[in-house]
């Protein structure tokens, strides 16, 4: 696979899109190098913004993908220019990390539908002239790894060392094998599923209707209205937020504790130390994320089933695959329980795939891949410098 | 002790109340005839609206009170005149159910701070001339009882041959045997906990923020503004109903299966048959519930905590009681879940209380006190007739 030629970056969406991810490095593709689309469409221009850390080898053979999960970015191991804080996965990536970016190169791309330079819904709709909304296509999780594919032939790259992340970037995990299984040398989905179940559906669906019911949001025209849906938005990722973490870790964190007083007010104020927290999430969420971005990438989880991409079939999907994986699942995740990693592991064993399996004790529910937890990381550093000697990359501790 | 006075029911209060509850009977106590909160309100005038089925026994041995749910009413066995639908409970509660009218006299009261007929925020503030709205104290569990046991006085009865309810009627069951032990012969808290878990109070808050968040709810005075937060307040009942319900009974219900459609729509229309369930559950709420009695009734919720009321000594709680309890939970309900009835087994248990314990299985999540459990049944109906010999009250299938 050839490179594209990288185009001069200086269209309408560029430029409506530098404001809000300044320092990311950013492929763009014209109208003739559309992305095609599960909708149909085919959308163009397009762009694409990413992060990239370490070097990439001579022969190219260590470049890891890293897929950012709902409301992650493409700061993995870097400080997010919009919040200020460092990168959501330092723990994981980095010199003498588990991805080790001294022997690795790391890629991490803003999801397509995404908010933080990637093309969007907030990105400018070139033949309207103002944002997409939603008029921007569906856009589904095999359409955010075509995204991916395409920067990844951008930047010269035919096989990948590895892709790897958690929760929905699990999800492009998983579909990165499916889709280019000889572009994948290993895959590690962490708290993922190989398709969005009814229950996460409707959690979902409870956070579109609160950005909807928000009279702001306009039937998705709010930007070029001048308004912005934020009580509906913080209202949807209140609502995520809990089910990310477990019974156990937010008794542990905050039990029945009162905030900064003694004594129940008998009120509507936040008598509780959850309630403040819920209420910070929100607000603070509403700085960082784009309405609309919530809906279409709720939407793509949403509608991710890999097996309805096999007549339903899901060992089909992986068929003859050669990637060796490594599927990882949390006790306490509710909401990517381990039942859903172990249907993965199934299909791949009936593929006859080379698949390891760890189901990781933690009380901390769905964000523990995010976490400190030791065992995750041990795990990934163990498979990664593995498979690295089995594919000759020379790997941390290690001759390949 | 002895029955108040019933008073007459000329007030704004209870005006203002029978256009919504017309078919209820009302217990109506005046100025002077307060209800002490815990909020150290002297709440009053007051009323409370209440059904009840079959006939009281000669020596009033055989009355029992079911205690309703959060966004349940009084309606617990008759046509609910609001909705037209069948009473809540009507498989548990009538002739020849597990709760036998023929034998037992069955008392259902709307709870305080609710929307059906019993003092709430939509209730005419004597002192304004407009509803409550915010200016109605908050109610606790424990307040709802106290309300209760004045309308077990009004009606004449002395005690209570058992007291019923299940999610927040079990905790109001609960707060009946610790406030009344004297007045409660047997107890049945069902689905039920000594406290709201930080989870809970979690979910209940991101249903407040949602009907806070709408611009309809005006700080709670939208009656007298002639507008209501239905959105707010829909979004709020979505987001509660998937704690209803388990992944399981999701899955089996709905699955991934499409809404009238053989195909995704990439759109963001009720694609998938569970965000159309979703949706009617929000829409049809808003007709039957009060938008500022679900922050009421869902912050007393939060508030119980029945350990604090013995600094923290759940044991004490139960101290001498003579109350016999059948405490029953559900393998499938994560809102409630059987660790919690196993902490109140545990203090009855370390009370030397007479406790059955009994955990069900069900695959339907916390909504099963509700539904058709045929072992549910059988096993009140046993429980019941038990109790009633050993309270010298005829009971079914038998003598005293």
């Amino acid at each position: 696979m050839s490179a594209d030629t990288p185009s001069p970056e200086t269209s309408e969406d560029v430029k409506a899109n530098e404001a809000i991810a300044p320092s990311s490095k950013l492929a763009h593709f014209p109208a003739d190098e559309p992305l095609e689309l599960d909708s149909g469409v085919k959308l163009g221009p397009w762009q694409i913004a990413y992060e990239t850390y370490g070097e990439l080898n001579a022969d190219k053979s260590n470049a890891i993908v890293i897929c950012h999960a709902l409301t992650g970015d493409q700061y993995v191991a870097s400080t997010n220019p919009v919040t200020g804080k460092p990168g959501w996965w330092e723990l994981m990536v980095g010199p003498g990390r588990p991805v080790d970016t001294d022997h690795y190169f790391v890629i991490c791309a803003n999801v397509l539908g995404g908010c933080l330079g990637t093309t969007g819904p907030a990105t400018m709709n070139p033949q309207t002239g103002v944002p997409y909304g939603l008029d921007l296509p569906v856009i589904t999780i095999r359409d955010m790894v075509r995204a991916q594919a395409r920067l990844v032939d951008y930047l010269g790259i035919d096989t990948l060392f590895a892709v790897m992340g958690g929760s929905m970037g699990g999800m492009q995990v998983l579909q990165w094998a499916v889709s280019y299984p000889e572009r994948v040398f290993a895959a590690v989905p962490i708290a993922a599923a190989a398709r969005h179940t009814s229950q996460n559906i409707a959690f979902h669906e409870v956070g579109r209707q609160a950005i909807m019911a928000d009279p702001n949001w306009r039937q998705g025209t709010y930007i070029q209205e001048g308004v912005r849906p934020t009580k509906g938005l913080a209202v949807a990722r209140m609502a995520a937020h809990v089910t990310y973490m477990s019974d156990e870790s937010l008794h542990q964190k905050f039990g029945r504790n009162l905030q900064d007083r003694d004594n129940l007010t008998f009120g509507f104020d936040a008598d509780f130390q959850i309630e403040s927290y819920l209420r910070h999430q929100g607000m603070t969420f509403v700085d960082r994320f784009d309405a609309n971005s919530y809906l279409y990438v709720t939407r793509a989880m949403d509608y991710f089933d890999l097996a309805d991409q096999f007549d339903g079939a899901l060992p089909l999907a992986f068929a003859g695959t050669n990637t060796r994986f490594c599927v990882m699942s949390f006790t306490s995740d509710w909401l990517f329980p381990t039942s859903e990693s172990r249907q993965v592991v199934k299909a791949l064993n009936a593929a006859a795939a080379n698949v390891s399996f760890v189901e990781i004790e933690s009380d901390r529910g769905h964000d523990s891949f995010l976490l400190d937890v030791p065992e995750m990381f041990e795990t990934i550093r163990g498979f990664l410098t593995g498979a690295a000697r089995a594919r000759g990359v020379p790997a941390p501790g290690g001759e390949a």
